[in-house]
């Protein structure tokens, strides 16, 4: 007997890397080398103090549930960090923490979207965020966005796609895959459109802190009835651990903890207890550190890349990826990144994983090895080219 | 501005237990002293030897994600501990390890259930299923099940409650509520009728191993095509790790691992590590005693909850609940909790958590406290009553 799916099952594709990460990985395992630039996790390790914080947890035997929206201090801590690094107060009951951001945005989507509801989207963008959408039986829209106006949306075209059904705006910054930001002021016109419209705002900004020409502005700042979703996976390097958390309107939490209850019950006990540490100054100079050293490794494969004929024509200031045209080279970045794979040991990202705006025209880079891989990366990828 | 939430919002109930909760921990907090018979969790800690493996996974750096299905190692144990456990064959690769069993539930549940579907369900039941069924925008059908067929669905309710949109019929053993287990002959019954009508069998197992009047049956030693939930949750007791698991029919597992790359990204990587250590004999003890100091639990309350006029008309035999009529003392079980927290000092679970068959005539007992808590328990709850 075959198993009859769910409509929504034909529209998740799964990500396509993973195809290539599995054939990078038997390369590997036949001894071949392979420069990971394809993987979207930072490569460090979660700094010291947080893992010493996390096994003082288990020791301390913090091994139970906690309250659906984490646990009291954390959210305090989370709000404090709004208060110190943005200047932005946030009451700590807005702040719901989510076992990673993924939980933060279905948390959301789940408590806006209907069947037929659409959500708006910046293609390219984050591929999960349209499948949370098909998720719920809603249908995401995508707004191809491009180099002109810095791969983020124009409002113009947030108006012009916005319909009926439409419930939401969803957009990053930094985005994932161009590292574009937005600045307070266009967050400010999304925040007109969608509050005249009667819709909401939901801004991921899970890249916040890696940024390297200067700080990236809050959405917090503009209004208290935007979403913001937010995760200690990439700044503070907690990937494993998956912890996140979104700031809600006042309104809604009660809802989103109803919501949160019957889907996570509770984010991880021993990463909320790590986290605690994750504000506190001697931390915060590592992940800094860190941050540093991120924008090293773009200030070095940004213009290597341009060099062998990579057309990046924005220059992107967050997140660890560089957004590159490859139209000089093929008519078929997927099949070009299998080639880049099998004949320079090179593993980069096909555009078709973010969306279906010129896809075959693009790949993304991540810079999430260190900066003699991407050296090596770099020069293998002139040979081959 | 008053933000529009999808119609499921409405149809989503929080844990009514939650409120109950809440006070109770204002009462303590005052200084008064509560017996918790509410809280769906074991009382004990974690293992020591997953603790201390869970520390070392954190000392040796494994903090970065692992693969959408778990770390093959794991899946590789479970499936041996399905051979050791129960002498049935698993293929590993059947096995997905997820972010607790709420997301191995989810997992199903969104391949399965289009808009408008149905999934037959037991009431009284675990609330977060048909939560979960609202989620995806289907339709929970409520089975009402009562003590005279052991607070399972009859096979003759099951065919009757399939209808042309029914995908699913998913139920617990042992149960929640009620810790009642299904034989598998049963089970067998079951599937026979899903099979027939082109339909899935989804067998929540997550109380498995806490079972006091001999093992439970497992689902899969019926047939390769049912769906089975489990959790290292209750009987390994590692609640606040967020770790469980899914054995899926084959066929379908590319597309489970599509649908968990895009809704959760990886369980929590030091619990994937530590419950490695889970199936060792050292710890297989560990967890017997604690299942035998359960078994006591329910020795002593059973019968001291039927000698002060709580109706049990079976004898639960796993899980660590007792499902008590209370209609001897008042036709409203809500207000009747409220009162025994506030008169009594004692916490306990009103039935409308469970559903919407006859729950003013119900409540919930826990026995995740000590034998000493229960009996002191008992003897507030005879005073009062």
């Amino acid at each position: 007997m075959t198993i009859r799916q769910a409509t929504r099952m034909q529209l998740i594709q799964p990500f396509h890397v993973m195809a290539l990460l599995a054939r990078a990985r038997e390369l590997e395992a036949a001894g071949r080398s392979v420069i990971h630039m394809e993987i979207g996790e930072p490569d460090f390790v979660t700094p010291q103090p947080l893992i010493d914080a996390g096994i003082k947890a288990l020791q301390d035997g913090h091994t139970h549930y906690t309250p659906a929206t984490g646990l009291w201090a954390l959210r305090e801590k989370i709000a404090g960090f709004y208060r110190t690094r943005y200047g932005v107060s946030i009451e700590p009951e807005r702040v719901v923490v989510t076992p990673g951001a993924s939980s933060a945005l279905q948390l959301v989507l789940a408590a806006l979207v209907d069947s037929g509801d659409t959500v708006l989207l910046s293609d390219p963008g984050y591929p999960c965020n349209r499948n949370f959408v098909h998720l719920l039986n809603g249908k995401p829209v995508a707004i191809p966005v491009g180099a002109a106006n810095d791969y983020q949306p124009l409002p113009q075209q947030v108006s012009d796609s916005w319909t009926a059904q439409a419930r939401a705006l969803l957009i990053a910054s930094p985005s994932n895959p161009t590292g574009t930001l937005l600045d307070e002021q266009t967050l400010r016109e999304y925040h007109a459109i969608t509050d005249q419209k009667g819709g909401s705002l939901i801004v991921d900004e899970i890249y916040h802190g890696l940024t390297y020409d200067g700080p990236a502005s809050t959405a917090l700042a503009v209004s208290d009835d935007i979403f913001v979703i937010n995760s200690f996976s990439k700044y503070f390097g907690m990937t494993g651990w998956r912890l996140g958390w979104l700031v809600a309107p006042r309104e809604v939490v009660a809802d989103i903890d109803k919501l949160a209850q019957n889907l996570f019950l509770a984010a991880p006990t021993p990463a909320q207890y790590a986290a605690l540490r994750a504000f506190d100054e001697d931390v915060l100079e590592i992940l800094d550190e860190r941050r540093d050293e991120f924008r090293a490794r773009r200030d070095y494969l940004l213009p290597a890349l341009r060099d062998i004929g990579f057309d990046i024509p924005v220059n992107p200031s967050g997140a660890f990826y560089l957004y590159a045209n490859c139209s000089r080279f093929t008519d078929d970045s997927f099949s070009f990144t299998s080639r880049l794979l099998e004949e320079a040991g090179v593993a980069i990202t096909p555009g078709i994983d973010f969306g279906t705006n010129r896809p075959e025209h693009h790949v993304r880079f991540a810079y999430t090895t260190s900066l003699e891989n991407l050296q090596e990366g770099v020069q293998r990828l002139a040979q081959a080219l």
